[in-house]
């Protein structure tokens, strides 16, 4: 299967003014890494100023030198990029650091910004930063919108040349891990930590090595038992270590560069700690022990709730149950553990307050959970740039201490000093020729990778950089794209859900509207709409759930008044008739913004259609095709919506539109 | 795979009132179905008698007597029972009334009735009665509630023991065709009609063929073009008339006791005529020609509708759709072709107004289609005997003509003097070991056949002649189980969707409540529920269904006031204040009947509770567990749907009980 180079296009320049610099290159460092790194900057060159490369006999006579320095400054994985009399120097105290400045050079290449005198440092903000495929072994994708996994087919590892531009791809914005295969460990996928699979898996291991990320695999709790032949899995049976024990040291001696696992545990039916009265850490730290001697992490899901919730039931509510699970296992993880929470209390809606637990924990690693896959948000069949949402996250100030209180402060080890923790999302890959399904929706890979390595860089900022490298540096291109995204999300929000409420999707697939479609299920997930209002009241006289923050958010949720009206109908019952700050009454605000929702999308599909003729016809038609498809789509949710509230509260809309 | 004998399980008598008939048998007739008889006789005179019977040297010796007789009273299929001085003559113009008079006789002898002096005779009141199977050829079953198929496995045609234990139980009701294969023909099952089939369905034909039974075979309109090569399939074309010519000869010659066709056409994305701009008649009508020359019959089925409606559109009218299509075409078509209509315009909901195309039709053979697999009414988990529907239908009147003009009346040929006609099911049989994986639900096979062959037969009474039979001779048990059996329907339609909306289902699945489940879908499915109230308005004023019907029906369901309030939401929107005639609002009337439903399932729970001990431990338990189930699921459907109804109207329940 073909494949395409998504925002590593290269176009040649009509220019030479940068050739001087691409002419020789002297590397300091001889490492797999650095040679990658060496690499990337020769088929820069070529590809993008007509210029080949040679290697330089020493440092003087380079136009691009790499060199390691000792600066903790800089770090292993940072680097710095300088210009000086024709010589642009690539330091770093790693040879990770030194592949991650020649990308950002290459970038600027792309972009065609001026590298004279160019002076830059740049850090990661996070240690860890992944992906999460939640490819399956029969070469489905759970959650997949871009075609079948490029991992595994028929039950094989794959290793072959996408392997390979996968990890540069991952490499060139940042990403340093890799969790292959999904996180509901079924079938085959349980023995991808057996022999069985061992060859493969140090092959693909040793290519992702060469772009500086680590292997990591999702495993089945209940292994011991599937393979090891044990009668139980519980994680305080001496039979169960000594088996983990067994099995991670063949499995580290196989492939030295897995990172280590990923672990989904008594959730949605998979097996865990819960089976045998142990706790999460119980379970997470049976794994960790036996992972230690070789470096190896443990990564264990949040995502733990009641998934067979009555929904007659006023009382329990899905959204405490990370925080009610894991608050009081706070300290209890070994060093090599680390939390990976979702953004939100539920499930990657398109609008959530963000998680109880992240402020809450403080003496635990954590890794904060995005999902780039549109499982919710329009699965790659709609345009949603995910990452102004991100940008908010990262943003949120949970006031777990004075200063450095925000998500980003938090995930990247500021606020306690840790050093096991970072980002991770639940990747929108698949094998087809553009990655990602929708072209628009390779700006979620491209951004969350860059976003994790720099977490201030802005959502604008980093679309149009996408944007310039994808296209082409076509300033209307930009422009018109960068639009396009950053209208996408809100406009996504407006004319689904509304005010924070979620789901009314369609169930199993998530796919369309559906408002009551969860309404009567067991999944803990309600609008509770009647005649007169809708929303969940989680204050002190509802579920609680506000109570899980700090004071300052607790406060603010705690009060219609004061709560943030995008999340006002997650924290509270509101009347159709209550007046929101706009001085519009709830239900016309749910009648306008479905309307202008729909409209964006037309706004969006004009926009597109101005670029006809201005990126390559293939992936023009790709995406018009997809923002036909989104504008009728878009109206089938208004309408609904709409409808469904009007039937309901019997309000008619004050502009008089068509409501069914 | 083992399997029960059903209502065909024998029990020893302790009595020897009736040995003395079953010493001896005398068969006029040596052909294959005389044959049948004179076993079936020999089986229940040894495992209910303990009788070994013996061949009679002349019908003077014989205690019972197999006559052909020259009778046009009693007919091919008819059958005379007479019991005169220690002889039982059953007589028939055909073997195949010998076989049913035999199991007509053999049933007295396990319901213990009296046989001397008996005299009775009994006419099929339908030509074709028949069993419809959608079983497709990977062994599964669409809408199948029993397990998988036992005709089809791994694209394989089964013919084993059990394809002989079927065509025995289904010839003891009066069954004399079975289509064995899905209507929606795809895949390998178009080419059961080519030679590669043959040998087995010819096989499978023979043995029918032992208990009078014709095989029927479900047909793909576009096989010209997926078996033929063909680049079109229209009927028109004179390719594709030889095509369908030669196809024929070879079928009816490799298999000389098929039946014929079963086709569905131009439905729910089957192909048909209507891709060449032809009707419904064109499409029969090829088919038609090609088999007239071996008695073949098409029985092409009336469910046309646009299901890519937009649920918007108030217009178009599912329900008008059979009437809309086939109307037109009334004359039009061959007398080898029999048009197949569902008993109810939808699409076999718990209640539906008969279809209007039944008694509009006056120049078309017809068969009644019902459907006793329990698509829409609890799929075989909750008990539902149908038969009294079926009763309702039968003697619906059309006022087609002054005299016969029921839909018994039309079905059976009495209204116009049609011979190719009768009565279908879709089957609910499976591999389970009682064939009908509930064990109530086979008084359902039971009673469809023995209505299709005696259509005057009660309800009550066929459930009392069924439960005898199976679960033997005991009057608490008969008593009992016909209790359960009389209430089910009526408790089902009580805690499901009220007067005649139907729907209100989970999509796709089709099993248990979900009120919005297909209401801003395609299917032309809706309530139209809001604030006020609920309903269909197909008067006049509305889509105008109640005017397909003939005047009297049309005027009584185009007013509210004299519509059957059993179909009352089907045909008008009502307000949830309205009166009905009990008095009671109907939002009332919702709740009321939604509690009553529920409670109906706990006092069937207590009954089937009281056989304890006296029916076989094992039927005892799978019933009962599946009882259990329905005692909750009704709980989910009572709460689902009075929840819905209370927080849309904001009415409260007058007796203030507990709705969520």
């Amino acid at each position: 299967m073909s494949y395409e180079n998504a925002w590593l296009t290269y176009r040649m320049r009509q220019d030479s003014r940068d050739k001087k610099y691409f002419s020789k290159v002297y590397a300091e460092d001889e490492s797999i890494v650095a040679v990658t790194a060496v690499k990337e900057l020769e088929r820069a060159g070529r590809e993008i100023l007509g210029v080949r490369m040679e290697q330089a006999g020493c440092a003087a006579e380079a136009g691009i030198c790499l060199r390691l320095v000792s600066d903790p400054a800089i770090g292993e994985e940072g680097y710095q990029l300088r210009e000086e009399e024709g010589c642009i120097t690539i330091s770093s105290e790693g040879a990770r650091g030194l592949l991650y400045g020649s990308f950002a050079l290459i970038r600027r290449l792309q972009m065609e910004l001026p590298l004279e005198g160019l002076c830059m440092l740049e850090t990661p903000s996070n240690p860890l930063r992944m992906l999460n495929h939640w490819d399956n072994m029969d070469g489905s994708i759970e959650r997949g919108y871009s075609g079948n996994s490029f991992f595994f087919k028929d039950e094989k590892v794959i290793v072959d040349e996408r392997t390979r531009a996968y990890a540069r791809m991952a490499a060139s914005v940042g990403i340093n891990a890799s969790v292959i295969n999904n996180v509901n460990v079924r079938g085959n996928a349980t023995k991808l930590i057996t022999e069985e699979y061992g060859k493969e898996l140090r092959e693909m291991s040793e290519i992702f090595a060469e772009y500086g990320i680590r292997l990591f695999l999702s495993l089945n709790f209940a292994a011991p038992m599937e393979l090891g032949g044990l009668d139980s899995a519980d994680p305080l049976d001496g039979q169960v270590a000594a088996w983990w024990k067994d099995t991670m040291e063949d499995i580290f001696r196989r492939i030295p560069n897995l990172g280590g696992f990923l672990v989904k545990a008594d959730s949605e039916g998979r097996p865990g700690p819960f089976t045998y009265g142990r706790t999460h850490a119980d379970g997470a730290n049976v794994l960790a022990d036996a992972a230690a001697p070789y470096g190896g992490i443990i990564i264990w899901r949040c995502f733990v709730y009641n998934c067979q919730q009555d929904w007659r039931d006023r009382k329990t509510d899905r959204a405490r149950a990370g925080y009610d699970n894991f608050m009081p296992l706070d300290g209890k993880f070994r060093d090599n553990v680390i939390l990976q929470i979702k953004n939100g209390p539920m499930d990657f809606q398109v609008r959530e307050p963000v998680s109880s637990l992240l402020g809450g924990l403080t003496d635990t690693n954590q890794i904060l959970e995005v999902q780039i896959a549109q499982e919710y948000t329009g699965q790659q069949r709609h345009v949603c740039y995910l990452i102004p949402m991100f940008k908010e996250i990262l943003g949120f100030h949970t006031y777990c201490c004075g200063g450095q209180d925000t998500v980003a402060d938090i995930v990247s080890g500021r606020t306690w000093g840790q050093k096991s923790c970072g980002m991770a999302a639940v990747a929108n890959t698949g094998n087809d020729d553009n990655w990602t399904g929708h072209d628009l929706a390779a700006a979620n890979l491209y951004g969350f990778g860059r976003l994790s390595f720099q977490t201030d860089a802005g959502a604008r900022e980093l679309a149009e950089e996408w944007a310039a490298c994808t296209f082409g540096n076509d300033r209307v291109v930009t422009e018109t794209v960068t639009k396009i995204l950053m209208m996408s999300w809100p406009a996504y929000e407006k004319y689904t859900a509304p005010l924070g409420i979620g789901w009314m999707v369609n169930p199993n697939h998530h796919y369309g509207p559906n408002v009551d479609g969860y309404e009567y299920d067991r999944w803990g997930t309600y609008h509770r709409a009647d005649h007169l209002g809708l929303g969940i009241d989680r204050s002190r006289q509802g579920t609680g759930y506000a109570q899980q923050y700090r004071k300052e958010n607790a406060d603010l949720y705690e009060d219609i008044k004061t709560c943030p009206e995008e999340l006002l109908l997650f924290f509270h019952y509101i009347p159709y008739t209550y007046r929101l700050k706009s001085g519009k009454t709830l239900i016309q605000h749910i009648y306008d913004t479905h309307f202008e929702g729909a409209g964006d999308v037309e706004s969006m599909d004009i926009l597109w259609s101005s670029l006809e003729g201005k990126i390559p016809e293939r992936v023009y038609k790709r995406v018009k095709e997809r923002l036909e498809h989104q504008k009728e789509h878009s109206k089938e949710w208004r309408d609904q919506i709409n409808t469904y509230f009007f039937r309901k509260s019997m309000i008619p809309d004050e502009k008089g539109r068509q409501i069914y």
